[in-house]
């Protein structure tokens, strides 16, 4: 330690000034090892009991500045190896960082998964290093000393971005900014749903909190403020979210293109908003935050952190130069200097490593509490305890497909949105975790379940969301939802073309390996008179292209059951189904069961698997196929008509199935789908024939587009014709 | 004139009661047609002079209430007539809707596109019955009676939301909620901009308005937010944005998921904010807080106007079933009772009409003035007129193609981003019309213009924008620029994966014929670290599904210069730029020109339009097509490499050309992109092979990454080889 001290030195007064002028926020950065160490560190923790100042427990008095230093130096010297990354925040973060890992949050590091843990987002994910680090410090196996020194790097534990697939400890996957905030409304939404259907007198079984933490470029983004403004109509009292000020962004001060008042906006949302003016070194000023925070009950809060990007570095604080890229040997070297860190790269002093050692113990304690608690509860309330480990688990009811309703082809023809609105509501009696809605089309979507009421600040218990008009942010809360308990199965809906809005949501499902259920209906031009803004055209294709996503489309009632039991059964990947506004028949040899195949033959009066031609439709064009084929087949064709409701799903099959439904052979197919064309090339090949929509939609009622549009029997049948001489 | 007043009575007090118990607001509608008729009408506009109350101006006191129930009945007639749209919103919207259109804005009915009019911009674009009736009172021939007696059917001129492709007199497309009030900030934008750089002391040459009626659904998407919140950063004081503040939305009462206080929020966000509590007949409330919004000249202005949706409908208003979708028969009639309006459907009362006829003189005399105006400016500041009028018609300057760089194989490599950063400098001296941005990440997109400051409140006159972290505002505000004047060319940037963030209004761009071009780096794997939330898979197939955008993925120096070329050159569609973070080497034989074909041949060593195999690249991957060529010929095969840079103006060629460079006799054909392989079955064929990335990415070193993923020189050397014997 003797090298250490003798570099412990008060930071020249000079090298501040000339590092800070460039801002107005200069005085942030006081940077003063020494003066620091008078905050001494907490020894218990428990969301429970008031945070004590330092003064009030007594110990170790730098022993919290050291080890916020272990973790900027940490994510310095892993973004060093790697040459790449993001050392300013953790560097900015660390303080925070710190109190809420060590002395706030519940959380076992042996069991990541332990049901009543804290949830932590860092929703400014380009600032990883930061969550890393603290894991590592916790004890999570899933980063060891090797998985810092391999940052960035093939394989790796420690991806660029935080990624909850890759990293146990990691909620959700973050990056893409504003995205971890919402979906942290969706954690804190999940326990407050959660606690409100299970808790009992004296039994509080879900209860832990969600905390935060965003920064400015969050802020900026449209998501975070659709998210926000739900977190306070629902009045989650138990999200925490702080708010990284340090006024910099990739291209610079922040004041050349965010100049808004952000605390009055959160104060307009409904917030309860605190400002921690030193987040630098400021503990009981963080501490104090968070204890304020959690006594308002009726609202999140808003604690604005003030701290300097990248501090400690003389030369890179304050300044976007610190945000994302590697700071150099040359200025880790001084920053080693400036904080008084004689320690080699990576290195966690002894102090530090057996001071974070008790989260080991203390987290198998707190599961071991939650655990008998747990038991006493399902002592006294059985079918309750019973539900939620299902719901835990993940494991579905036995038989719940079974609730599904078929349809036959003498049941009235029906838009596959109603069709799908009997489905969820047949699911949401077997499947305790189904909860979802719309983004103010509920009525338009079909997605109210009747039997029950809307989930609301006073009604948490209920299992019917109001996005409001925020596709983006309902996209993203269920995400959170998804990712808080296994057996939650969110579903969300709006018009298909809008999925525009929240496809950075989508993405990250998709990625994230969320169980997402996207109910989009008005899925083509068949919306009619809304005109094109509304009628989507090429979003049939662009999800098909997007790795990770089921895109159904299915045709009547069977398909659109079978959709629903693939996107229940499919845990790992998110499922959009795509909805008719129209009226369809119920077809002959449609079933539930057929859907998990992707596509099926459906009729079929050839022999030998060498049809005349082949007919391929989706959705609502499926019936034109249908059609078509009939009068071709009154022609003397050999005609097979084929429903590909999903194309992920048929390119999962063997080949032998495949061959069995698009015979190599048989070069005679046309396909119909109200979509971009886009893609067909590989089911109907060069010498057949897509039938589709090159174009943007028209406002005019639903049939005379179509017909205006070629979407008829006659264009296939003609079709049909061409290729078979072809 | 009898019968109408015969029906004219006050509003019965049990109706009101019964309709209004429902929501908190019922207080809002007090219904009462003789009492409105004290507040009389203006005669004469002009946005210069103060707005004055009736009492001052005093005239026909009834008039005024008589034209708003002409808008409102127009509204509710063509609806009904179409027994599709939404009666609502002008019903509610009818007396703001009144009071700019006959009373404050400067425009000019017989030339919808004079350039110095005030903007209007109906974001909350289902009422787009509000705008229609508006535009035909004013005399657009646009909207003629028969015009709006074919509301919504097809190939009319007034499609089911505003499509200003289709109807002169709409300025932007909307529909898609918060794209209007984010194009309105562009709007607004490009006025401030023009006018700082071409008003002369006593010559304000640009000097206009921009307005906006927002809804509720547009305040709850995020969009809004992030283009609201720089509106205030750029000082935009002359945009003034009407919140109908009505509490419905399509599922209810807005209490459901929209209790925020957006008052405050907009106060956070640097507004200034009015509060209208009697939007249905506060006339002299409203004209006062349009006169207060102009006198901040500093900040842009939010008039909250509280109203009542489908205001006079007896049972449907206030409620949101009188939202999307016609009153019925019997409903409209007691509506007509109701508002004592006797007459029959689409009629126009004679004294309503005369009235507004003046506007055809009056918008005349307003061009006519500022024409004698921009006369004397040109008089005396020749060059700048020159520039302007050349903006304003679109022209480009002569040879500006001249000033794009040109690359040859001996120029040393460099990441395409950069490249495009030449181009745009270069494009920016010679096309005075370009200006634009990056969302946050100038210094990655490379997109500063050297030789130009920051577009901010103090400096409009410059050309770079700083956005912000907000890329689905981005979008929409350049949108609102790209319409505001032909000449302006809007480009704006981020991490080509964002360009999900910012999807809306890219396919608004599309759809409603906007320039604008997206400068979007850092365009696959490519990145490497930053992982897979920062890695675009699907994105390029996604924008080739999309109609009329042009996708672009140039491959070294002369390819982004005829990127570029090719944006500019199209005038009515946008351009997506994928541009690599990565360096590549500048290649033999492209060139600027022949990027408008889309797909050309690089090189080829066979003869008769007969290759033993097709090598096909774009971007970044051309480099390993080529190289793989290189290989291939050395082991005597005849190859050609093409060059895809984008396939919608390949698919625009001549079926000759396109033989001539992927000759359908050669069905061995290999393709190498970055990307999903989705829709490459066109271009390869089932026989070829398409190399690409049909799962997420990953964070690494982005050599690393190509190689584990296999888009390597040997995998397309093997592929060739494969299907050269198949």
């Amino acid at each position: 330690m003797a090298a250490l001290s003798s570099l412990i030195q008060p930071f020249p007064s000079n090298s501040i000034s000339s590092n800070t002028a460039k801002t107005h926020s200069s005085n942030r950065l006081s940077l003063n090892f020494i003066s620091l160490c008078v905050t001494p560190i907490r020894r218990t923790r428990s969301s429970r009991t008031a945070l004590k100042s330092a003064a009030q427990t007594g110990t170790d008095s730098c022993l919290v500045e050291k080890s916020v230093n272990t973790i900027r130096f940490l994510a310095v010297d892993a973004v060093e190896k790697a040459n790449s990354g993001h050392p300013g925040l953790p560097m900015g973060c660390a303080p925070m960082g710190h109190v809420l890992f060590d002395e706030v949050m519940k959380y076992n590091p042996k069991n990541p998964y332990w049901f009543n843990r804290d949830r932590f987002v860092l929703s400014a994910g380009h600032g990883c290093m930061l969550h890393y680090a603290l894991l590592h410090l916790s004890g999570y196996d899933s980063v060891k000393e090797e998985d810092l020194k391999s940052f960035r790097q093939w394989g790796s534990k420690t991806p660029g971005h935080p990624e909850n697939f890759v990293t146990q400890g990691i909620e959700v996957t973050t990056g893409p900014l504003g995205q971890g905030i919402a979906n942290a409304v969706g954690l804190a939404l999940a326990e407050k749903h959660l606690a409100s259907r299970y808790n009992k007198p004296g039994h509080e079984i879900v209860d832990h909190y969600t905390y935060v933490i965003l920064g400015d470029g969050c802020q900026m983004e449209g998501v975070s403020n659709e998210a926000c403004s739900l977190a306070a109509h629902w009045g989650l009292g138990k999200l925490i979210a702080f708010y990284d000020d340090n006024h910099t962004s990739i291209d610079g001060s922040t004041d050349i293109a965010f100049t808004e008042n952000v605390d009055t906006r959160f104060e307009g949302l409904g917030w309860h908003v605190i400002w921690v003016k030193n987040g630098n070194s400021g503990y009981d000023e963080i501490r104090e935050a968070i204890e304020e925070a959690r006594s308002v009950k009726d609202r999140p809060s808003l604690i604005k952190v003030t701290t300097t990007i990248g501090y400690g570095s003389p030369n890179k604080a304050n300044s976007y130069s610190a945000h994302g890229s590697a700071l150099g040997a040359k200025e880790v070297e001084a920053t080693r200097k400036n904080l008084g860190w004689a320690h080699e790269a990576f290195h966690v002093p002894d102090d530090v490593k057996k001071h974070w050692s008790r989260h080991i113990s203390e987290g198998k304690v707190l599961e071991n509490e939650w655990n008998e608690k747990f038991a006493a509860y399902e002592n006294r309330y059985k079918e309750d305890a019973m539900e939620l480990k299902a719901l835990i688990s993940g494991e579905l009811p036995v038989g719940w497909e079974k609730a599904l309703p078929t349809y036959t082809p003498e049941t009235p023809g029906d838009a596959t949105r109603n069709l799908s609105q009997q489905c969820l509501n047949a699911l949401a009696k077997v499947l305790p975790g189904l909860l979802g809605g719309s983004a103010d089309l509920a009525s338009s979507n079909m997605t109210l379940l009747k039997m029950f009421g809307d989930l609301q600040k006073e009604t948490p218990e209920e299992r019917n969301i109001r996005f409001g008009v925020r596709e983006h942010g309902m996209g993203a809360i269920c995400n959170g939802i998804s990712h808080h308990t296994k057996g939650l199965i969110p579903y969300c809906a709006t018009f298909f073309v809008f999925t525009d809005y929240m496809r950075p949501a989508m993405r990250l499902a998709a990625l994230s390996e969320s169980r997402v259920i996207y109910v989009m209906t008005h899925d083509s031009i068949g919306l009619g008179e809304d005109g094109p803004t509304h009628q989507p055209v090429e979003h049939i294709a662009s999800f098909r292209a997007m790795p990770n996503i089921l895109m159904l489309r299915p045709a009547d009632g069977n398909e659109t059951a079978g959709a629903y039991r693939v996107a229940i059964l499919n845990t790992k990947r998110p499922s959009v189904l795509a909805l008719s506004r129209q009226k369809l028949p119920n077809l002959n040899w449609t079933g539930i069961e057929k859907v998990e195949k992707g596509g099926y033959i459906l009729s079929d009066n050839s022999s030998n698997n060498k049809p005349d031609v082949i007919l391929i439709g989706t959705g609502s064009e499926l019936e034109i196929a249908v059609k078509a084929g009939d009068e071709l087949r009154k022609e003397g064709k050999a005609v097979r008509v084929v429903s590909f409701v999903s194309w992920e799903l048929f390119d999962e099959q063997s080949d032998e199935y495949k061959e069995s439904v698009l015979p190599s052979g048989v070069t005679a197919r046309v396909s119909i789908e109200a979509g971009s064309t886009f893609g067909w090339e590989k089911m109907v090949g060069r010498k057949g024939k897509a039938i589709g929509i090159d174009r943007f939609g028209a406002s005019a009622p639903a049939g005379k587009i179509y017909k205006e549009f070629g979407l008829t029997v006659d264009a296939v049948v003609e079709a049909a014709e061409v290729v078979c001489q072809g």
